[in-house]
């Protein structure tokens, strides 16, 4: 057989908004604060190959299970899997020679964990700013960069903020999410807009207490779908209905 | 190892929009024409398991070589591969019973050849009619619906059309291709209407002879990208310029 060889792995980067305490911003209104930033979980591998650099959650397919499953069966070693919103399939990464060994094809996901949950984590486990990752083993750090493009693409048309987003929030709350998720500011006001003339939001009749600035108490609002959908259906290409 | 016994096939759903002349088509204006259909390139296998049903073109990965060079190595075989415009991963098909015998991974990709290419092909192979098709080996079926449905995703958010549109092209023509892509209806002032304020299109200055029914002779574009783009990026997640 010509790839008998071969080994199948799963990995999954598993993104959350958090706040790091010593990552200071500048936020709205010239006040210094701790804004949101993207976070990935990775685990350090104590043991050669690459001993003490950091990698995606993951591990062998076994023969009874298939990606999806396996996926979510390394995720549950590491963090509460209900606690998991979003999985999909990432890119498969091929090149024969990406680990040390036997040659292992990598299947690859993104996970995404909602605000505010904070997962209990193994001794070995920590969230790391995609801005700023530590040592990271074999092509891990490529993955991540390739997990973080496709959330920011999917951003911009699909509801997918759904995954990274507390089942009620303010628009400001969903503007630093977008905000930390894309890596640059966005317009709150914009934002609201677009998402609304989508349908993607709904309010809850809910409000938030007003912020140490005083004004009026914030309108909260959830996503009407708690599943990926493409929001930019354009007029032209609607089916008929 | 847990998967050893695992081997890694690749499979390429090769869509092109085609004129079947046994499809009659109610056209606009009312008269009878052949009308654009979105066809899948698929050899009929000769042996068994499953003699006698249609397959997509594909094969097992080597150990030397990559998904994306597999899929146009074996691509290959059954088309001259200049003539594939677009390439591009689909899901990972994983149920470890999808095919009898050994555990086989399926990688899937999608491969788009544009109009009017018309390839030489092997005596088992042939294009079918998405909307018809044969009797299928294993997932292939569901393999295909997965690649139609992908690309009628992406052609309400980026510019993937290219892949199947000509060099130059009027808007009759490129509306042909969307309704064949898509399975039904759109209507071609609102599709330049859309492209064009998303700058996907760009006039060419040349025109086409005017159709039997005469008229003004009709302004021919061409697209303005030829690799693929996310063509909304909405205002409010622009990164600043």
């Amino acid at each position: 057989m010509p790839n008998s060889n071969t080994t199948h792995e799963v990995l999954t980067a598993v993104f959350q908004v958090r706040h790091f305490p010593d990552h200071i911003t500048a936020g709205q209104g010239g006040d210094a604060r701790h804004a949101g930033e993207l976070a990935v979980l990775l685990w350090q591998r104590a043991l050669d190959p690459q001993a003490g650099a950091w990698s995606l959650p993951g591990g062998l397919l076994r023969e009874d299970e298939d990606l999806t499953t396996s996926a979510r069966r390394q995720l549950a070693e590491k963090v509460d899997v209900q606690e998991v919103s979003h999985l999909e399939q990432l890119s498969v990464f091929s090149d024969p020679h990406r680990v040390p060994g036997p040659r292992t094809i990598a299947s690859t996901f993104l996970g995404l964990v909602p605000l505010p949950a904070d997962p209990q984590l193994p001794p070995d486990t920590a969230w790391h700013p995609v801005s700023a990752l530590p040592e990271m083993a074999f092509d891990h750090g490529t993955v991540v960069r390739h997990a973080r493009t496709r959330l920011a693409a999917k951003l911009s048309y699909t509801n997918i903020a759904f995954g990274l987003a507390p089942g009620e929030f303010s628009m400001s709350t969903l503007r630093e999410i977008y905000c930390a998720a894309l890596g640059y500011q966005v317009d709150a006001t914009n934002l609201q807009r677009v998402l609304g003339r989508r349908g993607v939001l709904t309010p809850t009749g809910n409000t938030a207490p007003s912020g140490r600035a005083g004004g009026r108490p914030a309108a909260l609002y959830r996503f009407t779908d708690s599943t990926l959908r493409v929001t930019d259906e354009f007029a032209a290409l609607r089916p008929p209905s």
